[in-house]
C-alpha cells in the first residue's frame, strides 16, 4: 500500500549516481521517491535531463531549498564533497542520510583537512557517520542516521582484503592494489579528458601515488587488521562506462597457502547475497556484474611463492555507489537487504 | 505462492536471447524456470555457459530429447532457425510456444521458401501461428497456442510505420528504411567479422538490398495497409552491443502534414506501456533504452516538402527478442502484460 | 633540401583537424611548418595541447595577430566558422590559402545567409573561392589562391553522386542520403554530449531534416547535375573516433540498370589515387580507410526495381577534411597530389 | 632505384602483425615485398584479406612451400610458435630473418620446454639467435641473422626497468607489473571471448600467475640486473584495439631517490628516436602512440616512502612487433633505423 512506503528524497539527482539510484527505487516496493534536487536543473522535469528514465512517474526538479525535509523519511546525497557537509549538517534529525560524497568517510578531522585541504565543516555530524561498507558494519549501519557510503574503488578493494586481513593470512605491507575504473567513475563532467574522442581506444593510469580515495582504503583495512595500513593504489580509466576491477598482490604470512585465502573468503562471504567468491583461479570480468549489485572475488597463486593475486570486480554505479546506498538503507529502515537490488547483470 | 506459477522451458538457452530471457525470468513473479536445453553445452551448470547468470538459481542445462514437455505450461524456443519447425512441430498441444526464430513468421510457405531455400517442415503449425507484434496483433496472441516473434530489426521498423499506413496518411512506396544494430543481433555466432578487432571504430552495412528480414516487413505493413508494400530496407552494424535505431523516409498523401503523423502516433500509442512517441522532433538514442523493453519514436519533417523523417530506438534482444517474447507469453497467459518487464533502462 | 621547402602556417592548430594536418605534414618532404596558432593555448608546446605530436619538431603556438605573413608560402585554416572571414579576409595577397570551415563553401551570400544566419563579411574573397571537392573542380584548384575543403558529409555524399548525375544514370530527385559519423566530426568541443558516457554503446541521429551541410550537397551535386538538387539527408553519430559513411538511396533512370552506374563510377576514377569503385555489391568497412586519404565506393542494386543503394566511406578528418586540404594544397602549388597522404589506413 | 632494394618475404602475412608489417613497408624506400605466405589463404589476394591494404601493389598469397627463398634477401615470420621453429631451420643461410613468436626468444632450450611443452625442434639455430629489444641489444642484432623479437608485453615492461636495475637503484625483487593490453594482441584468432560482444565495456584479466611471457621477461631482466630476476606479471584485456600499458611496482635501494630513477631513465634514452622518457609524475595514455613505434615511459613516486611507480606505454602491433621487427631489420642490413617508421600516432 503506498501509505506505508517510506518517503525518500534524492539530493543531487541530475548526476550519474542520481539517476542510477532513481533507476534501482523504480524496483523497490518499499520506498517512493518524494523530492528530487538539482540546482543547476531546477524547475525541469527529470526526462529532460535523463530521458531514460521517462516512463517512471517522477517528480520535478528543485532546488534543495524548496524541499521540506519534515515530509521525508529518507535523504540519498549525492551532492559533491563540500557542498554536501552544510547541507546535511542542517538536516532535521527524524530524517536517515546515505551520503555517497566523501565527506563523511573519513573518522579524523585532520586526515579530512589534510586529503581535501580544507577544515571539514560539519565535525559533529562526522563523529555520527558509519562507513557503509555493509557486508563489514552491517550492525552499526543499522542504528545509525548517518551512513558514509564508500567509494566504487575503496568498496572493490576492501571487500576481498578485510577477511584476509582480520585473520592475519597476509602482511599489512607490502599491498599493491592496481585498480582500473569505467569512465562513469568520473560522473557527469563535461571536461576535455572525458570526451568519447579522447577515451577511445585508449587506456591511461590517473591519481598515480595520491589519490584521494588511497587513505579511506587505508582507514578501513586498519579497522580489522590489528594495526596499521598503507597501501600501494593506482587508478586507471578504462575505455568502458561501467565496471571496477581490482588486482591486489599480496603477501602471504609464513606458513599460510592460498588455498587457506580462498577458504577464508568462501566462508567469510557464504551468507551475504551480493559478494560472491568463485572457485580458485576463476577469473571474473567487470560485465559480469554490470547493472547489479555483485561483487565477484577470485583468488590466484602469484608465480611467486608466498604471494597471491587477487582479482574483484563490481560495478561502480551499483555495488560501488547507488547499490550500496541503497543496500544500507534498507539496514537501516529494517527492510530485506535485498529489496531493489534483485536485478541481473546486463550481459552481453 | 511457488506452486501456482507456470512452468517454463527455454530451449537454446546458451545464446543471448536465451541469456536475455533469464535474466528477464528472474524479475517474474508467475513464471518458474523448469528446463533448459542448449545441445553442445547439455550437460553444463548455465553459470559456466554465461557466468553473470550464477547468482540466479537455474535448472542445468539438458538435451531437448531429455525435456519432460509434459510437465511444462510455457516453451520459449530460442533456437536457429530450420531446426525450430522440426522440434516446435512435435511439440504437445498443451505447452504454448513463443518462438523467437524466423520460422514461423511469414504466413506463405512458399515465400519461407523462397527466402531460406528450403520448403517449410512445419506447415500445419504455421498456420497456428501469430505474429506476435504485440502492439498490433494483441488479440490474435490472447487465443493462439504459438507466436511467432518478430525480429529486432521488423519491430522497431514496423511500430512507426503501421498506424501511419493504416490511416492511410502516407505513401506505400518509396518507403526507405536504413537501420543499424548493436552487434548483439548477430548473436553469439563466433565469426571473424564480429571480432572486436573488427568492429571496433568501424561502421559499414550488410545484407544490403537482400536482408532476410525485408520481407517480413512487407508481410506485416501489407496487413495493415490496404496494399501491398514493398520497402528499401538496408542494415547496418554499429560498433555498441545492444540497440537497434531505424530511420525511415515517407512520403506523405497529398495535404498531409508532419503534425498529423505526430498525432496519429500519439494517439495510437498513448495507452501502451512499452511504446512512447516523443515530442516532434525529438533525438531518441539507443541507450535510452537499452536494457528495458521500450520503444521510442520521434517524427520529423524532411527539408523536402512533403517528406517526412520517423526515428524509432529499441533494445535489439528486448523489445526485439526477449523482452517482446515475454510480453507476448503474459499476454497467452493472462498475466499482466508488464510482468517481469519493468526494469528501466541501463544508462550512462 | 629544406631551403627549398615551403613554408606553412596553420591556424586554429589545437583542434582535431590541426592536429591531423601536422600528422600529415610530418610525412611531407616539400612543406615545412614556420607558424601554429591557437588563441587560448597560444605561448604552449604543441606537445602540451597534443602528447602524441610531441615527437616531431614543431614550433610553439602563438596568437594570430603575431603571425608575421609575409614570410609564409601557404596557409591551412581550422578556425571555427565566422572567425576565418575575418582572418582570412585580411591575409596577404602572395599567400594561399585551404580553408577547412564552412565560411567560403557556399557561392551565395544569401544562401549562407540563410544557413548561418548573419551576412557574410568577407563577400570579395567568397568571390575568389574555389570548392575543394578536387577529383572534380581539380582545374579550378590549380589556379586560385583560396580553396574552400568540403566538409565530411559533403565529400563522402558527392563523390558517388557526381558521375552518375553528370551523366544522368540517375534522377535528381528523390536522393535519400543517410550518413553516419565518427565523433571527432564534433571536434574536440567540450559537451556533455560527446563525453564517453554518454556516446558508448549509443546510436543516434542528430540535425535531422536541417543540418547545415545539406545546402553546400545541393549546390555541388547542382554544379554537375543540368539541374536544381535537393537531397534528403540525415546525419548520425556512431560510437566510433573517425570514419565516415553515406548510405544514398538513388533510382535510376528509366533503362539505366545498376551496372551502369557501376561502369560509369569506375571510369570516372579509374586513375585516381584516392578514390577507389569496389567491385559490385561490396561491403566497404569505415576502418579500411581510417587513417589514410581514400574514399572507398560501393554500388548495390536495392530489392526495389529501378532503385540502386550507394555506399561511400571515408575517414572523416583525411579525405573529408585534413587529407584533402593537403591533396588540395599539393595541387595548388604544384606539388605531387599525392604528396604526404600515401600513409595506408590503420587496420585494426 | 627499385632494383637496389632489398627483396622481402612475409611469412604468416594474413594474421594483424603481418598486415601492420605490410603497413610499415609501404612507407619504407629501402625493401620491397616479394613474397607472401599465408597458408589457409594461398591464392588469395591480400586484399581478399585485408581490404585497407588494397591500394598498396602486392603480391599474391603463396603456400610457404612455393616461395622461392633463394631470391629474398630478408624474412619476416609471422607464423605461430611451434610451427615457427620447422619453418626458420631449413631457411637459406643468406637469408636475414627476424621472427615475430616466440619460438627463439628462451636462450635455454629446457627452459623452452617448460613453458610450451614441447622439446624445442631448433636448437642449434636457437643459438644464433639475439634477443631483439633493440635498444639494448643493438650490437648483437648488428652482426647476427636471427633476431628473436620480444613480444609486446615484453617490450613494454623491459624498456623502464633494464636502465635501473642495470645502474642497481631498484631492488631484483618484488617487482610487480601490472599490464594492460589491446584485444589485437590475441591477433585474429576466431574465439568466442574476444568477440565484440564480451569483450566490450567489459575489463578482465587472463593468464594471472603463469603468463608464457613471464620467464621472458625475467631472462632479460637478469641479462642486465647482475643477478637473477623473477616478477609478478598480471595481463590484463582493454575494450580497444591497441596498445600496451605496464604499471610496475618497484621498491628502490636504500638511499636512492625517485628522482635518481628520472635521471637514469632520460640518460639512457636521450639519443634514442623511439623511446620516450616524459617528465617526472607524467601520465601517458595508449593513444598517444597508437599507430606509431614509440614507447612513452613516466616516472612516479609511490605514496609509500622508498617506492615507486614506472608507466609505460606502447603500441602492441608495432614497437610491441612488427615496428620493432622493421627497425631490428633494419639495423641488420644497416639502413637507418627509423627507415619505414616515422609515421606519427593516430590521434584522436
Amino acid at each position: 500500500m503506498a501509505a506505508s512506503k517510506l518517503a525518500v528524497g534524492v539530493l543531487g539527482a541530475s548526476g550519474y549516481t542520481g539517476a542510477e539510484l532513481l533507476r534501482l527505487l523504480g524496483q523497490h516496493d518499499g520506498l517512493r521517491v518524494e523530492a528530487l534536487t538539482g540546482d543547476r536543473m531546477a524547475g525541469k522535469e527529470i526526462a529532460e535531463v535523463f530521458p531514460h528514465l521517462a516512463p517512471q512517474k517522477l517528480p520535478r526538479l528543485v532546488k534543495i531549498e524548496d524541499v521540506d525535509f519534515a515530509t521525508l523519511d529518507i535523504v540519498f546525497c549525492c551532492l559533491p564533497h563540500g557542498t554536501t557537509q552544510e547541507v546535511l549538517r542542517d538536516l532535521p534529525h527524524n530524517v536517515k542520510i546515505v551520503d555517497l560524497s566523501a565527506d563523511f568517510r573519513l573518522y579524523d578531522p585532520k586526515a579530512y583537512q589534510q586529503v581535501y585541504g580544507h577544515p571539514h565543516k560539519a565535525i559533529e555530524l562526522q563523529r555520527e557517520a558509519v562507513y557503509g561498507l555493509t557486508e563489514h558494519y552491517r550492525e552499526k549501519v543499522k542504528s545509525t542516521r548517518l551512513v558514509a557510503n564508500p567509494g566504487c574503488y575503496t568498496t572493490t578493494s576492501e571487500l576481498p582484503l578485510i577477511p584476509l586481513l582480520a585473520e592475519e593470512l597476509i602482511e599489512r605491507d607490502p599491498i599493491v592494489i592496481d585498480a582500473k575504473s569505467g569512465v562513469s567513475g568520473a560522473g557527469r563532467s563535461v571536461r576535455e579528458n572525458l570526451l568519447f574522442t579522447e577515451i577511445a581506444d585508449s587506456f591511461a593510469a590517473y591519481g598515480v601515488g595520491n589519490h584521494r580515495h588511497a587513505p579511506e582504503i587505508d582507514q578501513c583495512l586498519g579497522d580489522f587488521a590489528g594495526g596499521t595500513v598503507k597501501v600501494s593504489f593506482t587508478p586507471h580509466l578504462v575505455p568502458m562506462v561501467r565496471g571496477i576491477f581490482a588486482t591486489t598482490y599480496v603477501r602471504m604470512k609464513q606458513g599460510v597457502l592460498v588455498q587457506d585465502l580462498q577458504e577464508r573468503l568462501e566462508e567469510a562471504y557464504q551468507d551475504e547475497p551480493f559478494v560472491h567468491v568463485l572457485p580458485m583461479r576463476s577469473l571474473p570480468a567487470t560485465k559480469q556484474v554490470r547493472g547489479s549489485n555483485h561483487c565477484l572475488i577470485a583468488v590466484h597463486p602469484d608465480r611467486i611463492e608466498g604471494r597471491a593475486i587477487l582479482l574483484s570486480v563490481s560495478d561502480n554505479l551499483i555495488k560501488g555507489a547507488s547499490g550500496q546506498a541503497l543496500q544500507n538503507m534498507n539496514v537501516m529502515v529494517g527492510l530485506p537487504e535485498t529489496a531493489g537490488l534483485t536485478i541481473g547483470p546486463l550481459f552481453p
